[in-house]
């Protein structure tokens, strides 16, 4: 059984970002830079913010991030996603998503240059995937599918069922998993209203488990050998830790993980890799891989 | 067992759509307009575009057919396209594909007004699809979930295996039956580098069978009881026949038909919806049902 490890494949693609980022200076080109908007004070999109600008430092990015306080009104966020729309020095941004409940999330999102569009949730990166044409892909997914690959795990003609059908993860990787050019695998989508979840899991060569229900995918579940995502990060009261939480997978690793030919932990499995594909999708951006 | 009879759906959703235009009208609204752009003579491409200005007729639109020889060049033909982005009168346009090689399907697909774009092929209408957000969704597709509904086919926590994974019909038909507003399925999509296709059939409450293979869908494969959508329409050659073919469907009908709850029939079945349903989107469009 092998532990996919996201930590260090993450360290290892910033550094070959890095590196890229460095020999590109070197060449006088100016380094890609990523803008987020974050609005209001949550705890959780502070901690996510502060993160993707430590990383943008580690690949030798530049960063702006601006805040406004969530008194801000649609109208003038609006006027902000198009002010870095209109800046040329500005590659890719994000606006760091919960927004207050007075703002629509999907108009901010379409306000979004699809060309800027880093983090891939405009409608036409989500639909230029779909097609199977060069885009933006949104972190979670091609961060799995990096890992995939850099695993040199078997997709082609699998089996891979992906537990959860939401807009950031399910479905999107439903759909890269069935593209001809990478995956290529029979793809099941299992969700809360599915009948004999337990039967369609045993039948996964790799299941991909993006639910958020801690330790939802048990051993009963899993066939022998089989690859397993895990892609849940709900916080676990735990009055063991300092900060009173842990962090649950949806899989129950203790009991599954010695079945399976390999799985991701969590945390250090898929979540570094989010941050990680941000940033690949900036210089992307900065090299104008997809979009003039 | 019944017979989805798609011909008298189609029938009936045409004339429903007429009852609503010419009541529209009588209030003064403008008829629905669409446009279709034709290059060049391919025999396929001259039937398409003559049965939908026909529908057109049929549902009290205007319509309009804009024809050009297939030395046409991308440059002027992206040109055209402006310049029914442009012409207001014009609600709905679709520009018959194939196109000559020397063309970009893409280009042209892409330089489409999302708004006008009824066939719902621009990747923002793809993506908005996807994301479970009001757009044009393509006709196969779209008439294929019209068909379930109006025969009241349940689907929620069904499962439902797709076998082929077409832009135009696969994977759009799965990213619908996922959907939690209606289909609500556990999907599975099938394609030729699939193990175990006959299990993955077996398994299936509906079949939804979209790989232009004559009568591949076997009896052996069908779980008595399930519900056969068939989207194949491969022409056979029959000497029988006037025009010296058939239409043949992905599903082996003689053999299948009495194990079914429910199939649709090669042709009369998806076929005569899908033409029906440019003209739906051709309606939402002339009433801004979807876009501003």
């Amino acid at each position: 059984m092998q532990i996919i490890d996201g930590k260090a494949t993450a360290a290892t693609i910033k550094a070959e970002i890095k590196e890229e980022v460095e020999r590109l200076v070197a060449q006088g080109v100016r380094r890609p830079h990523l803008a987020a908007i974050l609005v209001g004070h949550d705890g959780g999109s502070e901690t996510y913010v502060k993160n993707k600008v430590l990383a943008c430092e580690a690949c030798g990015f530049e960063s702006t991030l601006l805040r406004f306080e969530d008194t801000i009104t649609e109208e003038e966020l609006l006027a902000e996603v198009n002010r870095l729309n209109e800046d040329e020095t500005v590659d890719g941004f994000i606006v760091q998503l919960p927004l207050p409940a007075h703002i629509s999330e999907q108009s901010v999102i379409e306000a979004i240059d699809y060309r800027k569009d880093v983090d891939g949730f405009h409608p036409i990166n989500v639909g230029r995937m779909a097609i199977g044409l060069p885009c933006y892909i949104s972190a979670t997914p091609r961060g799995i599918i990096e890992l995939l690959k850099r695993y040199e795990i078997p997709t082609s003609g699998r089996k891979c069922v992906v537990l959860g059908r939401s807009n950031i993860v399910g479905k999107p990787m439903a759909q890269l998993m069935m593209q001809k050019e990478y995956g290529d695998s029979t793809v099941t989508v299992c969700h809360s209203r599915s009948a004999n979840l337990k039967e369609e899991c045993l039948q996964a060569d790799i299941i991909i488990a993006a639910i958020g229900r801690p330790g939802f995918v048990t051993a009963d579940m899993v066939k022998p050998g089989a690859v397993i995502i895990d892609v849940g990060t709900t916080r676990v009261p735990d009055a063991t830790r300092k900060n009173g939480f842990r962090l649950s997978g949806d899989v129950d690793f203790e009991n599954v993980a010695p079945l399976c030919s390999a799985i991701t932990p969590v945390p250090g499995g898929v979540g570094p890799m989010t941050i990680c594909m941000l940033m690949l999708n900036t210089l992307a951006a900065a090299k104008h891989e997809y979009y003039k």
